[in-house]
């Protein structure tokens, strides 16, 4: 299966061998025989702030310290010029301690918090709309003939999907190349891990597109735009508060990518039209998802 | 569209001509034509436990009522004989205040929480694993039959899915009869709608199967066994986790259920082998669900 496959220009991708990430369960088909499948590993991770406790996630447990600090960079906990002094991941614990100089924005609004209700939960929401006011987006052009490409290739890549189902991608592209593909039984987990690989590395954002398998909800919409990445992809579908937060923020939203059809809703004046539709290929049924829905 | 498909037999069914839940948004489509196109619509609501604000969901809207419940239910914070004096939905506020008498568990949890760490996030995972531990499902048969009949008549029932695609359903079943059918964008709303509408109307659950679009992950089952729910049965697939808790605490898991295909990780003892697959239909690619992956 690898042989005819390029996994080429990848700096991460996703790795369906990792005995860590999947495990093989026994069970009986429709017909009552036996059958083993494959099936993706869920751990939970509980993420702490310095001293703070933050959020448990389930995630299947690859590239914790990305996770930590791509939540609380979307979260909008660490700015960002912040200094993270550590991430220490323990596997035993299954914790993520994320140590920065000082007090960060959070805590203070924690502290107020706490005073008035108790607990943060319900702001979470809010402050990720309030860290949207000051994002404006680069007018990135956008070539459907890198769209289809990009496409192309993720469909083709080995995966946890194609090993396992069950669990969502999300990968950081640059042009017709994808950069980096992460997985993850929840897709907001996929997208943090690369917010926190790209705040790691100093990676640019205004250059980029993101590529998701999953739907373009508020909450992806938010994550992208707090990323500072100007297009947003999808074989999925639209919610009517994504596309208004898109519009909003000048980020170019495309959905429903499969084959040669798409939608764009948000940004198509930014859609270069170099490609003839026609002439690409539609999606085999090997390559349609079938097994990630939810 | 309507004239061939049965609706009868539903309590609650998806209502896709409700103008409240979905929006027309214009955009371009591969070929630069303008085109329309019917997208979900998604709105927060906050959910308070009498004084206390607990969380903020992002949801399609429609029974807030039955969602708040379903949730505090869901959370343990509810205890199931816990009287409930009022709901309070206010749509302008985009609130749901659940009042019961005196003080709920969950208080006195948070007040303890607060004193040590001032977050009651990392708890709400932790404490729905705890209310598991009493936890035992009744040994229901499952026949083979029935399965097919319900995927069969839930692929075909009007639902906003089928409308504008990008939205999760879940169905509370008794034998071959879909019950309540409820969507929503986060696959957790439609299940937590539906614990809330067994909640408010003293339905049993030992006799019942619950049918979802979305993943058997460690959440689902836990919810699914937390409403007393013992057969979970889904068209995707499994994770790890979901799997070992379904066989710690005896509910019957069937997933991958597409035409006459489907696997069962769990509780196989309970299935009664009454239908011939190869006489079963396989899923055209009508009723195929492309759109509501995430």
């Amino acid at each position: 299966m690898a042989g005819n496959i390029d996994r080429e220009g990848y700096l991460i991708a996703p790795d369906p061998t990792a005995a860590r990430l999947t495990r093989a369960v026994e069970g009986v088909d429709h017909d009552g025989n036996r059958t083993e499948i494959r099936v993706v590993e869920e751990r939970p991770l509980t993420i702490f702030l310095n001293a703070q406790e933050i959020v448990t996630a389930m995630t299947i447990g690859d590239y914790p310290e990305y996770l930590a600090l791509g939540f609380l960079r979307n979260q909008g906990m660490l700015a960002p010029g912040e200094t993270v002094r550590g991430v220490d991941y323990d596997e035993e614990l299954e914790t993520v301690v994320v140590r920065t100089d000082g007090q960060t924005s959070y805590e203070e609004k924690l502290r107020k918090k706490t005073r008035t209700s108790g607990c943060a939960v319900g702001t979470v929401f809010g402050d990720m709309m309030e860290g949207l006011e000051g994002v404006t987006l680069p007018a990135l052009e956008v070539k459907t003939s890198e769209l289809y490409a990009l496409a192309h290739r993720i469909n083709r890549t080995p995966s946890l999907y194609l090993e396992a189902g069950a669990i969502h991608g999300t990968v950081l592209c640059q042009g017709a190349r994808p950069l980096v593909y992460m997985e993850d039984v929840g897709r907001h987990n996929a997208v943090d891990k690369i917010a926190g690989w790209m705040f790691s590395e100093g990676v640019s954002a205004g250059d980029k597109l993101l590529y998701t398998t999953g739907r373009l909800t508020s909450e992806m919409v938010i994550k992208t735009a707090m990323m500072g990445i100007p297009v947003l992809a999808s074989r999925s579908g639209f919610t009517a508060w994504g596309v208004e937060i898109a519009r909003q923020v000048g980020l170019t939203l495309i959905g429903r990518m499969r084959g040669r059809r798409f939608v764009c809703l948000a940004g198509e004046e930014r859609l270069l039209r170099d490609a003839d539709p026609a002439s690409v290929e539609e999606e085999g049924p090997k390559h349609r998802r079938k097994g990630a829905e939810g």
